[in-house]
Order: structure tokens, then C-alpha cells, then sequence
């Protein structure tokens, strides 16, 4: 966690699983949205699962990521992005960080909600859907949201050039479209970050990857200098005794 | 809208009433926001009332705050803050502008959304209550939104030098924080966009100037590249016969 | 906006677009519901497109709508319907008229959800399909509505010999009963209101126009001797400077 | 339940306890409001409890309410208000009848919800506010509804001369407009029918009988032609054998 | 009512129809998911009809379902189980029982909701279907639900020999996994409490009977030492004079 | 996680705190309310917090978790119940526990709905809240959950003798009661499961405690014959690499 002295903010972008050739895909995609004078801190989750699939990926990948951000907020990160669709240990990190910290999929649900009436998701796996839906409703979109699709595609094979994952997305995004009537498409997955270029161009309406999106609501509360409010439940958490 | 050929981008703040000494004040807070390279290009509504406190009012002040709209398109602005808690116009302008369109209730509850498990609002008139609550309801906050609270300060007289506009904005959002557990408080004018520093200091919470906030999710749209989507609603409006 | 000095009320059915024909056909319809005691006025914009089919068309129609309401309240109208089914400037018209006013899309669904359990919606243009849907929820609806169907007719075709309009709402109409369990359905265009009993005999369900709905409610509710709220949201607009 | 022959139409007020009373006092409001060429007939039930307070009482109402409608039906009525605040037995009616038929409860939220934008309910025993709030989520009025109050007098005392019904009824109806913001209130038993005019004048804003109101809107209903949906849900019921 | 006097504790199932066998049938698979030590009491209503498969039907039902519960509470039955998918008279039932009452809706929606995070329903005749909808909001599980099916065979062909409503029910059952994603189905009818093995065993997914789930809630509550709340709604009913 | 060869069946209490005294109390609850053949097996978490009082500690302490479950399914473990009020891990634990899984918040939610219309909840700190809204709305309560409240007694210090938390506890379920109307109240921490049946007594509506509600409610499964749904979401984890 190295940083220029000169960039006006930087932002973690912290990729809860331990697959850095990940993190590189999406930290290129984040540098390209965000403006010149943030410097994006890539960090990948020193512990835990190669990728997150499931409920239980998900729990194990969190108190690496909690210490990311604990870390990270030692070194003067003044915001972070959680770059996992299922927006793992996003109310934990908010307690610890004193910056703003925004989930992909949040950041994907807000900025759609700004491009029409309407979004639905383009995930990985089938399994992972409930979560999605979860999200969805917990933050208000339930109302916006129209399909979630899986195009069943492991998370660490959506990069490997034997796979139609790109094919399989574009199709479910017109799906998305035609049947259900979704004015954008929110990608599901961080590994989708590179995707969302070529994406938009074949099916002809927004399509929303998280973690831009990520990067640049964290820029935006940053310019508000608004940080997450430490008023009660998002307060430090209290000293405790660990085993 | 004459503007600096050297921006990267030019987001016009447009004030949906009348009144230019209004626009000064807010565009003073957009610019402290923004980018150094986003040019804020001030614009007052040519024609409706002098201020908006009435659904009356609102209807009133939509055409020609289109028609500023249509103009700034026409210029080739980049994007639209409509900068009244109403959001008057919001599905409208997105119609017509290409690039987004962002009201700053709208704005300001997406970024409470991000700060905190809760949020209030503190605006002016009783009588705009309402609006508020059918705003926070139609973009999914209901949950969220602990309290809305009316000063009854009229919009023209919060920066008059002998009300105690400043004060009774404090008060209530103190009342907010403590009586209704908010986390943060959103304003609810655009006229109360320089209180915001000041009340965040008094009342100890994240407070939320929907002004800026729509500045900075704007640009956050913009350098992403996404633009509201042009699938049907928000297809450009037909062409018609006007008397 | 002469009347005959022996009705026992007068209600304007307001047509929000220019089109003359188009309220001559639903003032037909409004009479044949209205009690004999009933003036029906019949009033067309004197200002704005000559339908609506988008917010932008919706947002230009307005102003010339509250003028015809504050024309109306000078000559001592007892309520308004306005016929369009965005229900385009209801709460700035409910502050301004003493008497009560009540938009086609809201009668529909309130007469609808006396008849079953579920209602659907046939339209005109699909880019209208999101403003049905706004409405719905806005009022509270949305558990009944099972579906909002566009059959693509512009609004001034509805009524050309030419046209398949019938049919085509004859055909979503059954598709909404068929498929999508719906009890009735509500025309969600002021120009299908003398489709109402052709549609009715053909899809078996019963069939609900907003016009001849609205014109019945407003009767209602000068019979009750009630008149909107004026507490604190609804009441007349504050005197204001307009440019 | 013997009806003048020249009556353009004949709506059944059914009281569904068994105290003669009480309907002859509502029916005394319904005429007023009605119009005149609609027969009111008045109907007491003749099986089941004096009042209805509880669930209890209300369900040992139903089967003679039923009856009623089933001997209206014969009789040829066009239309059943079910007079009890409860609605009950509101879904097996609209089997049974051919004509609608609409509950006070649904009545008064109806037309509340077109006077404003919120409205309360002022009750009779605090034991029945449960059954208030779960009728204002089953109509979808959820959002609209502040408060429910409850003042306390049976059903039975509520016209009795030494009581203060009235004036408790008012101190509840200006505690829903002052603290809970309410536009209207709706009187939550048909036992009210007649307090709705006085109370209306010293709280000053619309007070709503339903009793009134579902009669108009039972009118309303027969003037559209329209009767309940007998696609599914409501067609008649099949015949059982009975014991 | 007979029961051992070495049970620790009795529950009664109650049948609101007045067809034994289908009791017989229900009251099996209830003794083989109770306790040892539960004594399960079968109940047949004694009057209303054969079957309950309209609102008409459960109004009838519900005055002796009552009957059998105050003839139960006499008794000293420690809890109810009211055994029809409707949920028929369940609120008044918990005002005059002193322990649990349960119904089978109700289980069965308790049970599916802690078993994965949707679940379908599969039911007898369409015309139900909304009966099974409204419960399923009321009871707050509507974001579980996935769907509701009708095979379409009449509650007393449930057993007959001769169709085929066992292969019909796992026809749907697959069909709400398949495409509606449902984790598990919860059946529509106590006439189904014996299709529970076969049908998971076909299906592959967890097959709730709410006539079983019904006994072990109850049962739950009892060992909890938990009865329905006297507080107000659901105190005894006031005595009242009955004709 | 030594047990009796001779029980039914064999249910785990885990702590997902490392306070083994706090396992110690919450069990003795568990045994009195559980099925003499149901043995309960004791686990408390082997790595974590001490306590679990934010969503940093929730986080900190699933991992641990988990693996007792996992091990707990190695060991036959019939179910399980998560004994702390936030649910912590409860979506990862029925992926990997093959029989039924229930948390304590949960469990008590269900509970209380089947007791009457509306429960509050009393909890332990303020900030806690927040987790315990969250999952009222989760699972469906939020209409039926009517406040929650925070005794602001740390859970360590919820059984220390000098502390008044009981008499805090009764002061909160009072104020619940009649300022809030609940008709029961869900104790909101697993170190509260002894204060119930005193609570009970002394506030005169059901108090129910998540740990012995979770206990019935995994044993109601079992004796079901039913399990967490295999089909999509809670399948077994995916094999991973882990670091």
C-alpha cells in the first residue's frame, strides 16, 4: 500500500478473494474511471477462498478483508471499494473505516437507479442469486429491479479465453431487455469489470459495472467530505477480547 | 452557457425558480465540489415563479426549466443538476438531455443511503412535506428515511441576515438524530446549500446538501461514460403538434 | 364554460392535450355515466401538444391545464377530472380547485379494486408503460396491478377507421385475464373510453375506463360534501412573483 | 325489503349486527347522501351478536349478513353496502351477489385517499384497531394511513345522550391532524355515520363517513355498469352439501 | 374429546369441514409428526359445509370451527390447530382459546421461510388461489413466495382412487423449482398432509404439509409455555347479546 | 460434543461468542424447553470475540462458527440453533449443516408472530439496533414489529448481580406494551434467556426468548423429516482453494 504523495486521495480497492490476477483485471478498469488525482490502492484479501461462490466463501473471506481495511486506514486511505457482487463485510468495514466504503453492488444499484426506471443483473453463478436479490431489496431497489440472471460461469473462468462467458453475459443483458423491459444492466460479478465496454456496445443501453461505479461514488462522498456516520451503529466497535 | 473550451466536462446546475441571487449562492457550492476539471455552468430558470413551495409552483417552473434543458443540450453540456428538492422535470429532462440528469433529492438520498443504516430530511415549508415523502417513497428510501422536518422558513428567506433559518435547520436536526435515530440529515432546499458545513459541525452527523451531491454523482456518471437510457421511457419525446 | 343554471353540479372533464375531437368522444361517455343532475363541461388545453405520450409532452401540458382549473373554480365548477391517464398536474390542481379532483388512472384503479382482487392495464405506447407503473405504486396499488400491457397505438390513431386498435386492446385485455390471472382491466387512455363496452362483451371481465370512473367519483364526492384537504400540502399556493 | 317500483336503482344497507337501531340511524345518512333515484333499503341482520367488537363477534355475524345478500339477490338489488367497519364478510359477498358490493372500511380509505394525501382513523374500542390496520395494508393504503385511534366507547354507547362520544371522537380527529398530520380522518364505525358533519366543523378538515361513502360509491359502481369479476376468485360459489 | 389422562399435553386438529374422513386422513399424519407425549384430539366441524373451497365455504365453516373451540377450551386442550389452507377463523379462534391456535397457511409459510429463502405453493382449485395470496402478505412472506399452483382437482377428489392429483401436484411442485426457482412448496390443502413423503421423495426439494407443521408449532409454543397475547385484540370477546 | 447414544436426536446450541459461562446459561434454557429424547449438545465458539456487539464482531466471530458446525455435521448433529440476535453466519451455516439451521432473532420473530398482531423487541446496546431492523425486515416482520429497544447493558454484564438489566429489561418491554401497542415482546440477546420467564411475569404479555424458541423450532424440523433446500443457493460450498 505504497502511494504517490502527490495524489489528492486514494481509494482501496480491495478484492475480497485472494485471486490477484483478479484484482489487477478490475484495478486497470477502476483507474480508468477515476479521476487523475485519485490514486487507486489495489489490495487483494491476503486470506481466504480463491473466489466467492457461496454464503460460507463469503464469511471466510471477511475478517481478511475487515484487516484490509484496518490496515488500510493505518496507511490514510480515505475510501474504500469492496469489489464482490455479494458486498461482503460492507457494515464491519463502515465501523472501522473513517472514509466512506461503498459495495459493488450497491454502487451498481445506485447509479442505475439514475439512468432509468428500471435495472436488472447479469451474474456468475445460479447459486449466487439469492444474495443478489437480497441486496437488492435491502437497499431500497426491490421496486427497480426487474430479472437477475445467472450466465453460470465460475468467477475465475470468466477471463479465460476458452470460455463464451462474454457471449453468455451479452445474451442475458438482452434478455434482460426484451423480456423483461430493463432500461440498464447492472454487471454481477467484479471479474465482469472489463466486460462492460463491449457489453454496452452490443445491447444498445447502460450497462453498469460495480466497481467504476464504486470508485467513483467513493470519490464523490470524498469531494462532499462526508464520511459514514459514527453517531451509534457504525461507531468504533468496542475493545473486546479476542480468542 | 458560455464556457471554458479547456473543461473536461460541463455540468449545468440549473435552479428551477427565478431567482438569480439563489443560483449564485448554490453554484458557489457546486463549484467547491466539483472537479477542477468540470466546468459549473450557473443557469436560472428564464421564466416561472420566484421560488417553489407548491405543487403549483413546481408545475409552473417545469417548461422553462426544459427549455433550459433543451438549450444547454443544444450547447453540448455534458450533464444537468435540477437543483430543487422537488426534483421538478427529473423524467422529462432525462427525456430530452443526452448525457444524465440528477435532482438533487434524489442526490441526496442516494449519498445519505451510503453513510449510515438511516437518514432525515429538514426543509422548508410544512406544506412541501409531502413531496419529500412521495420522493423518498418513489425511489425506494422509505426504509431508510427516519424523519422529514419543515423549518417553515420560506426558501427566499433562509439567507436573509436576520432569520434564524441557520439555527432552526440545527435544531431540527438535532431533533432527528436524537429523538428519530437518524444517522444523517439530508437538506431539503437547495437554498440551504452553504449551511452545510456549519450544521455538520454544530450537529455532529454526516449532513447532506443534495447541490453538491448531484454535482459529484453527475460527474461520477459522466466519467464512467453512461448516459440515461434511451430504450423507451427515455427515448427522446416524439415529435408533436404544440399551441 | 356556460352551463345550464338547473344542474345540481358541474363537473369539467378536462382533456389535457389539444386535441378537440378526442374530448368530445370522452365527454360522450362522461354523460352517459353522470347523474341527470350532472352538468358535464367539457374543456380541451387551450395550450400544449396535441397528446401525451411522454413526461416531456406531459410536463408542457400542465400549465395549461391548471389554467383551465383556475378558470373552472372562477366559474364555480364543483370538480374536476383530468382525462389523461399520467394523471398530469393532480396535486398542483388539487391546490388550486376547492371542489374535488380526481385523475383517469387513479379512478381506475380505485373502481378496479372494488371489482376483484387483481386489475391489469392496457395502454397506448410502451413508453408510457413507466409512468402506469409510477402511479400504480404511488397510490397503492401495486399488489393488485398483474400486469400493464402497451398495444403500441399512438393516441390520436386510437380512434382512426383504419386502425386495429380495438382488437389489439381486445387481445392484451385477454392476455391480462388468460395469463396473468388479472379480475378486470383498466384502459389506460382517455381515447379508449367508448371502447369500454365493446371490449367488456368480447374479454368477459369487467372493463374500466377512467373517464366515465373519474366522472362518477368526483359525483361521489360532492354528494358527501367533501373537498380536498386544505391543512397544510393542498392548500391554495402562496402568492408568488412569475416571470 | 319491499322497494318502490319507480327506483332507477336499489342499494342494500346491511348492518351486520342485530340492533334495528343502529341501522336505522346510518340509513338515515346513506338517503342523505344518495341520489334520488337510488332506493336505499335498509337491512338489519337477523342472526348473530348486538354489536361487533371482536373477531368473534364478527365472525358469528358473517353466515347471517350472507343470508341478507343471498335474499337480496333474489330480490333483485342492484348493489350491498356491508356497514360494519371490519368489512367482514366482504369477499363471500361479492361471490354470492351479482351486483358489487363494497364495505365501509374500503369506502372511507377510498375517499380519503383522493382528499389528500394522508388520512387517520378514529375507532371505537381500542381491541378493533387491529383489524383497522390490517384492512389499511389489505387495500394497499398502507402508506397513506398516520394513525388509528381508538376513543374508547362501545359500539352500543355511541349514540346513548350522557355519553361524550362526540367530543372524544373530535379530540382524537384533532390529535390525528396535529401530531400525526393527517389530510382527513375516516370514522371507524358506521355507528359514527351521523357525527360526520359536526365533527367535520370543529376539526376543519374532511371527515369521512363510510357508510356515506360506500353508498356513493356502490352508486358510482351500478352507474359504470360494472359488477364484481366472476373470472375466478368471485364466481358464484359451487354448490356443497351442507350439514 | 376424549383423551388419556398420561398425556402431557392435548392438541386439538380441527377440520372445518364436516367430512370425516378427510379428519382420519389428516390426524394420522399429525400423530406421526407429534411429540410421544402429545395427545392429538381430532375434530370434524359439525356444521357448514363438505368442503371449503370458496370465501363463501370458510364463512360458513367458521361459526362451528368457533363451536369446537370453546367446546375444546372446556375440554382443556392445550392448543389448536385449525386445518384448512384459508386459515378460516383464526384471529377469532386466539381470542377464545386460552393456548396456541395455528393455521396450516400459517405453518406451513413459518416452516418453508426457514428452509431456504423462497418457496411455491401448490393448491386445489384456481378459484383459492387468492385466498392463498392475501395470507401470504398478511403473514409477511410475500418476497418468499415465488408462485402459487392449482391442479384443479376439488378438495374431496384429493383421495379418490381413480385421478391422478398425487402425480398433478408433483407436476406443479417441479414446475415451481424449475421455473420459479422455489427452494420448497409448501401444499395448499390438509387434504394433501399424506402426499408430503411421495411428493419430496419425486421432487427433490423439501415438501411442507401445514397440517403437520401446524402440530409441531403448536407444540412448540406450548413446551415454550407461550399463549396467544390477552393484551387487547385478542382478550376474550366482550359478552354480547346474540339472537 | 460427546452425546447420550439413547436421544432422538441431537440439536447443537452454539455460541458464537467465546464466553463460555454465557454457553452455560443459554443451555440450562434450552434443556427446559427441549423434548426429554432431544439431547442438547453445548458448543461455544473456539475463536472470536468475547462478545458480539458490532458488525465487526459478528464478522470476526462466524468463522468459528462455522467451523463448529461444520464439525457438529461430522458429529451427526440432527440441527442447529445460532445463539446470538444478530443471526451471525446463519445463510453459510445452512449451506454446510445438512439438517435444519435457526437463529435466535428469527426463531423469536416466527414465535411472536403466531402470539398475536405485533411484537417489539428489547435488546442489549443501542447500537445493535440497526442488525435487529435489518432482520425484522429480512424475514418478513416488518409490519408485524412495532419498536426496539436498547437496555444499553453490555451482554457481558447482563448477569453480573449488580447490574439492574432485569429491572431495565421489564422497563423497555413495558414501554412496548403501552406506548407501542406490541402484543409481545422478543428479547433481542441470547444472555437475556433466563430473564424470561420473570419478565414474563412481571409485564403480563408472552416474552419470548430466541434461544428456547430456536431449540422447538429446530426440533419441529426434525421430527418434520425436513431439511435446508439442496436445490440452488444452499447447496453444499463449492471445493475451493483457500490460503
Amino acid at each position: 500500500m505504497v502511494s504517490s504523495p502527490v495524489a489528492a486521495r486514494r481509494i482501496a480497492v480491495i478484492n475480497p478473494n485472494t485471486t490477484a490476477a483478479m484484482t489487477a483485471r478490475m484495478v486497470d478498469c477502476a483507474r480508468s474511471a477515476a479521476d487523475p488525482a485519485t490514486e487507486i490502492v489495489p489490495v487483494t484479501n491476503a486470506s481466504g477462498p480463491a473466489s466467492i461462490e457461496s454464503h460460507y466463501d463469503e464469511a471466510l473471506a471477511v475478517p481478511g478483508l475487515l484487516a484490509e481495511v484496518v490496515r488500510g486506514e493505518s496507511a490514510g486511505i480515505d475510501g474504500f471499494v469492496i469489489a464482490c457482487f455479494g458486498d461482503p463485510g460492507l457494515d464491519a468495514a463502515r465501523e472501522v473505516a473513517s472514509g466512506p466504503v461503498v459495495g459493488i453492488a450497491e454502487a451498481g444499484f445506485h447509479v442505475a437507479s439514475m439512468l432509468g426506471r428500471s435495472f436488472s443483473v447479469v451474474t456468475t453463478l445460479a447459486r449466487t442469486i439469492g444474495q443478489a436479490e437480497h441486496l437488492v431489496r435491502r437497499y431500497g431497489f426491490a421496486d427497480q429491479c426487474r430479472s437477475i440472471y445467472a450466465c453460470e460461469v465460475p468467477v475465475l473462468e470468466l477471463d479465460e479465453p476458452g470460455t463464451d462467458a462474454r457471449k453468455l453475459v451479452i445474451d442475458y443483458c438482452r434478455r434482460a431487455v426484451e423480456y423483461d423491459e430493463a432500461d440498464s444492466v447492472v454487471l454481477g460479478c467484479a471479474g465482469m469489470a472489463d466486460f462492460c465496454h463491449d457489453v454496452s456496445e452490443q445491447v444498445g443501453v447502460p450497462i453498469i459495472d460495480g466497481v467504476t461505479a464504486g470508485v467513483v461514488l467513493v470519490e464523490s462522498m470524498i469531494k462532499l467530505g462526508l464520511q459514514t456516520s459514527t453517531r451509534s451503529e457504525y461507531a468504533k466497535p468496542l475493545p473486546k477480547t479476542y480468542i
